[in-house]
Formats: structure tokens, sequence, C-alpha cells
């Protein structure tokens, strides 16, 4: 598994990706799931991916390639975010077939999906969730945020804390939660955690993180959260019965 | 779906589960998931169902049948919970056997899963996790806890919290805040909370509470869960570059 989740407040774009890959418990590796591309005054694009590493990292190549050979469509010559999306999930589905006989053989599973984000110049930043099926969907100003991989243990905590007005750093502290509390539940998800932070209509090179679990900032944050959750659950009301107490 | 989860402390056992039951998302119904069964002095034995209300039903119905008809095995006849369990595990798996070849046809679910806890005199309190398969597990002191249906979304919390020296009535109250979240989250999952707070070695009637949306203690928990995660949110570490502010 893994869990990466971008964010989309009004100031700007958060990203977020754990560095987990598994095939199997017996088999655990480190790769990083974030992949920046940067055009700085022109364009920005980050990549997040869940799922066949063999498929996102075919995905990953080919869109290099195309933009090594200068493709007639590629990440630098898209007019829209979306239609990066679309040409994401494109190669995420040619990729899956062509290996569509040996995989239903064997059952694996080579599906993978995307989370594909950013500004281009002109442009409103966006996000968009790329399924294995090719299609995508974008975030809403209801539902500022697409989550990939083991998207349920840190719902809640975006749930009750995103909204649209939120600063792209609280977004970050946030998705750093949201991951935290994932990887304690799912060993299939886990460090480094890599952040980005993108400032709306900056077209620079986001702020980049690598969070290791000891990392200093890292330990802070775990530590005042786990205390500030406690702080909250001590003054949660009492029953009747405990008014003795 | 349902969220409903066991806790066991040293000094008692908490349940709780949902009420909303749904045949696909256009029809929605209330049914509790609790059953109580007590015989003060002697057994207390609490059951909750998740999965199909079929074949949930059917095992309850059975339950209460083998003990009108004093059937030579029944919850009253069982000398251990483990017993208590296999049997629920039996039935659950009897019924769903009983309609197989109709079920295969239509593709429909009939699986179910149980939570069996309590405590008979002389032995220890307990509690079992009864799969659709008809096996089960106990809680273990590292993990204090069972659930059963939508179990993701509500887990950190419990993580976080619950220890075997975590009182009933705080285990009580996490197990709301692990309700509240995942209602949040999963609309087939939905008021009222059933909760019941079971006292160790009291072999008494657990403390049974039934809570609406608008119950002024539900009200006052979310309310000061909300506030007391936001204000943990506020104390997270700032990173270098908002020093300025």
């Amino acid at each position: 598994m893994t869990y990466c989740l971008a964010i989309k407040v009004n100031k700007g774009l958060v990203f977020a990706s754990d560095s987990r890959t598994n095939a199997g418990v017996d088999y655990v590796t480190t790769y990083g799931k974030m992949h920046r591309f940067v055009w700085p005054g022109e364009r920005v694009c980050i990549l997040l991916s869940a799922g066949s590493l063999a498929t996102t990292q075919a995905v990953v190549n080919l869109i290099n390639k195309h933009l090594e050979d200068e493709a007639e469509f590629n990440l630098r010559t898209a007019e829209h975010l979306y239609e990066i999306a679309h040409y994401v999930g494109k190669l995420n589905q040619r990729e899956q077939h062509l290996h569509e006989k040996a995989v239903e053989k064997s059952k694996i599973n080579v599906e993978a999906s995307f989370i594909v984000g950013g500004q281009i110049a002109g442009r409103a930043p966006e996000i968009y969730l790329v399924y294995p099926q090719g299609n995508y969907i974008s975030a809403s100003p209801e539902t500022p945020y697409l989550q990939i991989g083991e998207n349920k243990y840190g719902k809640p905590i975006l749930d009750r804390i995103i909204g649209q007005e939120t600063s792209p750093e609280d977004a970050a502290r946030c998705a750093l939660v949201s991951l935290d509390s994932t990887m304690r539940s799912n060993i299939s998800v886990g460090p480094p955690m890599e952040l980005a932070i993108y400032t709306a209509d900056s077209l620079e090179e986001p702020r980049h993180m690598s969070l290791k679990l000891a990392s200093p900032f890292y330990k802070t944050l775990q530590k005042r959260w786990n205390e500030g959750l406690k702080r909250a659950f001590n003054r949660l009301p009492r029953f009747d019965w405990e008014d003795g107490k």
C-alpha cells in the first residue's frame, strides 16, 4: 500500500507522501512517490503515485521520455492541468494493458493511481486524482483534498481541519498528522515522508522536505499532537455517575 | 456497513455500536446492533453484530430460541465465553449456508461478523471477535479492543488512548469519539449510538445508553473534542520560514 494526499487551499497546494513499498509483508523497501516537474515562471507539476511500483515507475519513465523527445504532447506543452491528468491516465492504462495476460494468469494487481497537481502560467492551481481506469476527478471547495492508497485512517483529521481558508502551512501540518495516524495503523505506509508546499501563483519550485521519524520537526509534531489529543480527551464530558469523582 | 467495537480494560468492558442499516444508499433504516443477555450474579453476555441484517437477526433468533427451549448448549449453559464465541460462529455459518445457492446467483453478501463479550461467574471478563467464517479471536493486553464493520476511520484514536489501565468511562468516551469520527466519513454508519459499560466482576446489567445526535451529552462531547483537536492542532510546530509570523 501507500498513502499520498494533496490539498488545495486558496493560498497554495500541499502534497504529501510516504515512502514505503512492499511486495507482501516480507519484501519491504523504500521508494519516493513524489515526482516534481518544475519550469520556474512557466509551470509546476507534482505527481504522487500509489499502487504497482512497476506501473508507476513505467508511467514516470514515459513522462520523462516524452519530455526528452519533445513529443507533441508532454508535461511542458499541456495547456491545462486536466490534460496532464488525462495523459497520465492514458499512460497508466497503456502500461497496465502491456502485461494483461501474464497478470491475469498470476492474479497480481498492476493497478496504479496518481495525484497530479500544480499550476500552469495564466491558469489557477489545481489538483487531480487519476484512477487506475484512467479517468480522473479534481478537488472541490467542499472537499479541498484528494487521497490515494490507504486513505481511511488519515481522513477524519482532514475533514475536521481543512478548509479553503486554511494556510498552506497548516494544511501541511494536517497532512503530516494524517500520514502519522496512517503509519501507526498500516505497516505498508512508512517513512520518510515527503512534503511539498506550493505557493499559489509563484510558479516556483515548491518548498520540499523529506522527514524521517528521527527528524526533530517530525518528533516535535508527533509529541505535541499526542499531548494535545490527550488533553482534548481529558476535557470530554463525564458521565452522570462519575460526578462523585 | 456498520461500526461496532468492544474494549477490555482492567476494570471492565465497554461495548459501542451505531444503528444504521442499509441495503444500498437508497434504503437506509435504523436497527440496534447490540444485544444484551444478563442473568444477574450468574453471567453477562453482550453481542454486537455487523454485516447482513438477515443473517445477524437469524443468529439472534436462534440464540433466543435455544434459551427458550433450554437446548443442551445455550448462552446460559456455556461454561466459557469462548464456547459462546464458537457457538455464535457455528450459527453464523449455518445461517449463511441456508441460502448459499440463491446468494451465489444474486451475488449478494450474507456474511456477518460478531463481537461477543461479557463474564461468566468465576471466570474473567472477555471479548471475542467472531469472523464470518465462524472462527474467532480474543483481545490482547497489547490490543485491548476489537472492531467489526467500518473499522479504519475510528482506529487511530483507539491506538492513541486505550490501554489496560484506562478506566471503563474513559474507554467509553474513546469509543464514542471513534464512532463519531467514523460517522463523519461513512454514511452507512449512523446514530443512535448504543453504549454499554460493564464493571468487571459485578455480574450485573451493564450501564446502557442510547445517544442521539441531539443528546446533550453527545453534543457536548462532539463540541469539546472538536475544540480540543483544533487547540492541539494550533500547538503544532511552525516551519522555519514561518518564524517571522
